[in-house]
């Protein structure tokens, strides 16, 4: 298999799988693009169908204070996104307006919301769940647009993408076997639709010389886990699905507590469905109808 | 029935349909409130079967450019979001991430990138179309998150929320009688449904004294219609669904010409899928069980 960025984007392009608007990492998604993540978000669900995860849904925006409170911009600055919008009057708007047309500055003219991007999927779920959980803990089951400043002309990299995430919220052993066996569901579905996908430890990208030192700690805690395929590149596969154990991190924040009155662990997974897609046309073609039967079977049954 | 905001609201809160954030309207859905969204954008699927839209997906963000173009600020500086994030080096992020941690204001530290949020589902579309049609025109369907800075307490207003829209694109005689066909089709299919659904010429929320007259025009022409149904007042009806017809505004904005040559015309639908399940709680109850057996039936087929 050969492996060629610039190629690879522009068969995405011509083959209307993705569409370019201009803005790096924003761009639109076809038809059949849209057919393929929605197939594999079914074969996901099918797979976690007895597993009685609560189904809940956020918008692509959260609370400032989510991201204040979680420390994001300690370890993320580079990557946040906050909301800002107009609060003048009709005499400053006009002369906002008039810069637009003029093509000059105006966001000059806009102030910050009680908004922020959802960076996280599953970061507007913490603070909805202070108190005490039932016994056992809870599953939930989440889809959304994930918001993160990184313009690339690398197609996998994108600023605005969607994840399937589950959390486990509970005890620390309940919290691990719960992702140890999602790792492995993960792998096999990835590898029964013909992916190359394998797992390794991971870290996040933390920002700066600081942020060294967090990635160094939570590899050697082996607190993240990435399923990667080869996408872009033979030597750096891409992260198609990860697993983040926070330990006691989220329960302790937004005062998560188990039956037994410990403060709670949680983990989440996240399938990265944009990159799932690229990863499904990079290994069997832009021709869905061309897929092994395998992978063909699984996705439309 | 009886009309009292705050008590649908609470309703709403304690049987779980939606989850309070923090910030108005930027709540989170729950999962009898995600099954009715996606039961009731499966019926317009079906209903659309036939047509031959072809499907595509924006992300929540769209090209700043889009907004100054589209001269978004003119008409509604008041609602627009941009997407600001921080541009700065390690020491200045340091900055930053004490003040949010100490509480202080830190926004002042970010500046705007190239995207804003998307106000409107069909906006990142008109773009890709420069050029000239095919004859007969093009026909598409999107689902899509819209940003609105309108926090309110009142449900139904959300800053954050989905429409499923259609976008008709070509000959004016053409698009004007798809919008009438619709405007048909959707008060059928909400009716059908027990909800208490009529339409109304109607006009955007133009900002400010200028605003006015162009509301007054848009009204005059015809320009814009609303199905509206009863959800937080019977005598101030909740718009659940708009048809809008642009006549050449994108067409000449964004280069789109038809077969023969001439600029485009243009018209969007969107069924609002937030309000569109607030209507039928409010109608039908908070259990889904107990809703009439038509509205039932259609669905959950």
């Amino acid at each position: 298999m050969e492996y060629d960025c610039e190629k690879f984007y522009a068969g995405l392009v011509e083959h209307q799988l993705i569409i370019p608007v201009g803005v790096q990492g924003a761009f639109g998604r076809g038809a059949m693009f849209e057919e393929v993540v929605d197939r594999f978000n079914a074969r996901v669900s099918a797979i976690a169908g007895r597993d009685g995860a609560e189904t809940r849904s956020f918008p692509p925006v959260v609370n400032r204070k989510v991201i204040e409170k979680n420390n994001y911009l300690e370890s993320f600055p580079h990557l946040c996104g906050a909301v800002f919008s107009f609060f003048g009057k009709e005499l400053e708007a006009r002369e906002m307006a008039q810069k637009a047309v003029l093509g000059e500055a105006w966001t000059g003219h806009l102030g910050a919301t009680d908004l922020c991007l959802t960076p996280a999927i599953c970061y507007p779920l913490y603070p909805t769940l202070a108190g005490t959980l039932p016994e056992g803990g809870r599953l939930f089951s989440l889809l959304g647009w994930a918001y993160r400043h990184e313009p690339s002309s690398e197609p996998t990299r994108m600023q605005s993408f969607r994840m399937r995430e589950f959390i486990r919220v509970g005890k620390p052993d309940d919290v691990v076997a719960w992702r140890d066996m999602w790792l492995q569901r993960g792998l096999e579905l990835l590898q029964s639709l013909g992916l190359d996908a394998s797992s390794d430890v991971a870290a996040d990208p933390f920002f700066g010389r600081g942020g060294k030192m967090m990635a160094t700690n939570q590899r050697e805690q082996k607190l993240k886990f990435e399923i990667l395929v080869p996408v872009i590149s033979r030597e750096q596969p891409t992260a198609v699905c990860s697993f983040n154990f926070h330990q006691d991190h989220f329960g302790s924040k937004w005062g998560i507590r188990t039956a037994a009155g410990e403060v709670a662990n949680t983990a989440c997974l996240g399938f990265g469905l944009e990159r799932i897609a690229m990863a499904l046309f990079k290994s069997h073609g832009f021709d869905t109808t061309r897929w092994p039967a395998q992978a063909r079977r699984q996705l439309w049954p």
